[in-house]
């Protein structure tokens, strides 16, 4: 079950996408306002925020109701994906060096954090798969990639811990953690490189928790125009999703549509001698098991 | 002119108050509701993006017009007064390190920033003047005030030149930056421990430019249980606000109702031999000229 939001001929909806063999997306806002709901969620995040905990339910009662749901539903072709959250309430959570082998092409073995590094991209820099990447020729002439897995918060929630972090989470979600490092470094705190205009690339889709088995065992491989350039794996985090959701939310709330972006493993541009920063017309793909590909080309 | 959010009987809403003297709010949404506009804004924020460049026109033909708005105010000692934007649309951007005397008691002159260091906090964390700031004490022990001058955005724009970035600015808000040292430094990147709810009181109003004759001449004080800790000056900016709106815009694209804190003057908790942070009980106002005070007390 997957979850995104879309628009067709010009109207912004969001839905859920049972199966790719289906090839249908239900449209979630047309439902509910079928349904008149008492709140009628306006966007992917505010169903999460209605729905979030019981969204297997809700589908599940909406699939079995005598209602003919085919009215609301569209082809794949028809609709052009948007982020799953195009504009998220508050700005993005990052995990900075959570993989030991970025930790060191970023530096040395000293780099290899002992508590999680946190810091955050604004709701602006968000884009969607196949939108993009404009190159800020002016700003910065070290455009990198940081292909990462990111978890979408599903109930709110504050001092959250390990052995219930996962009951927090609704699905997990692609992010482009694009980075101008000549920035990064030279405001000395990384927000500045992180925050430029469609930096950061999220999609194409939400996968609901209930389809991922293990997300600590997931394939994560970041190609630029065809080359593999990262090809890691989920399980060798430094700090797993539980310790993450326990650590940011030990006195701060985290809110239903929240994301966390969990960190990039080894190969970004800046890791190679010499770097290979991004340039015009390179096409970078991220591909996570069972998420899918999120595609964007830098102009 | 001044403008906030407050609660009367249960109910939240916002507006503006044209002199201490008057004694009254006006409530701009229930006015705004009368005229029934097009799109009614449902917060200040919301009042910002639609009216705030034309806030003074806006203000001027609503006193000027027939209706009797006495309807729609309440005396002062009617409302409790919320944070002026309860809720902002992203993190607020604060500046680190932006005068000299606080960059050095921080660490030394090696210290001082060549380019603004920029950081944020989440919305959650943000209270109004009279609230309570938590202490956390099982997360920190060394809870430190920053008293800084923040800028509240009018116009939405990217490349905002320093010639035209006063056209930007909607008007002027307190907020005491609360800083959880300890994390701050455990977790590298300043946001963790920027970021505990209830670290962001921003307040009591926010006043409108047109009532600020020079943003960079404004005295600023912070007292904790009466003694004064902070004393200093917007005129001793390293960055002022044309360059950090210059800076923060080249490529990122600002929004009405964003927030910006300028940073705090010397005077911190963590800059007394030894530290001085700050525990249950202290009561911190921050008075800033023209502004008025954010009273907090920590519980």
């Amino acid at each position: 079950m997957k979850f995104t939001s879309f628009t067709l001929d010009g109207r912004e909806s969001f839905g859920v996408i049972f199966s790719e063999e289906d090839g249908y997306v239900y449209d979630l806002k047309k439902i509910a306002d079928f349904r008149s709901e008492e709140t009628n969620p306006a966007n992917l995040q505010e169903w999460i925020s209605l729905y979030g905990e019981k969204s297997e339910e809700f589908i599940r009662e909406m699939r079995s109701s005598k209602i003919n749901f085919g009215q609301f539903r569209y082809s794949m072709d028809e609709i052009i994906l948007r982020s799953p959250i195009p504009k998220p309430i508050k700005n993005i959570f990052c995990v900075g060096k959570n993989y030991a082998a970025h930790a060191i092409e970023m530096g040395s073995e000293a780099d290899i954090p002992d508590f999680p590094i946190i810091f955050t991209k604004p709701p602006t820099c968000v884009i969607a798969t196949h939108e993009s990447i404009y190159s800020h020729p002016n700003v910065t002439t070290q455009l990198d990639y940081e292909g990462e897995l990111a978890v979408v918060i599903g109930k709110k929630g504050r001092a959250i811990s390990k052995e219930n972090a996962l009951d927090y989470v609704f699905g997990y979600t692609i992010i482009n953690d694009v980075s101008a490092r000549d920035l990064q470094k030279r405001h000395k705190q990384f927000f500045m490189g992180k925050s430029l205009d469609t930096s950061c690339p999220m999609g194409p889709v939400i996968l609901h928790k209930s389809a991922v088995n293990d997300p600590h065992n997931l394939s994560i491989v970041t190609r630029v125009n065809g080359e593999v350039r990262q090809n890691g794996n989920t399980k060798d985090f430094i700090f797993d999703i539980p310790e993450l959701l326990e650590v940011i939310s030990q006195a701060m709330t985290l809110e239903p549509g929240d994301i966390i972006a969990t960190g990039t493993p080894s190969g970004v541009g800046k890791g190679f001698k010499p770097p290979r920063f991004l340039k015009p017309g390179d096409r970078v793909e991220i591909t996570i098991e069972g998420l899918g590909t999120l595609v964007n080309t830098v102009k």
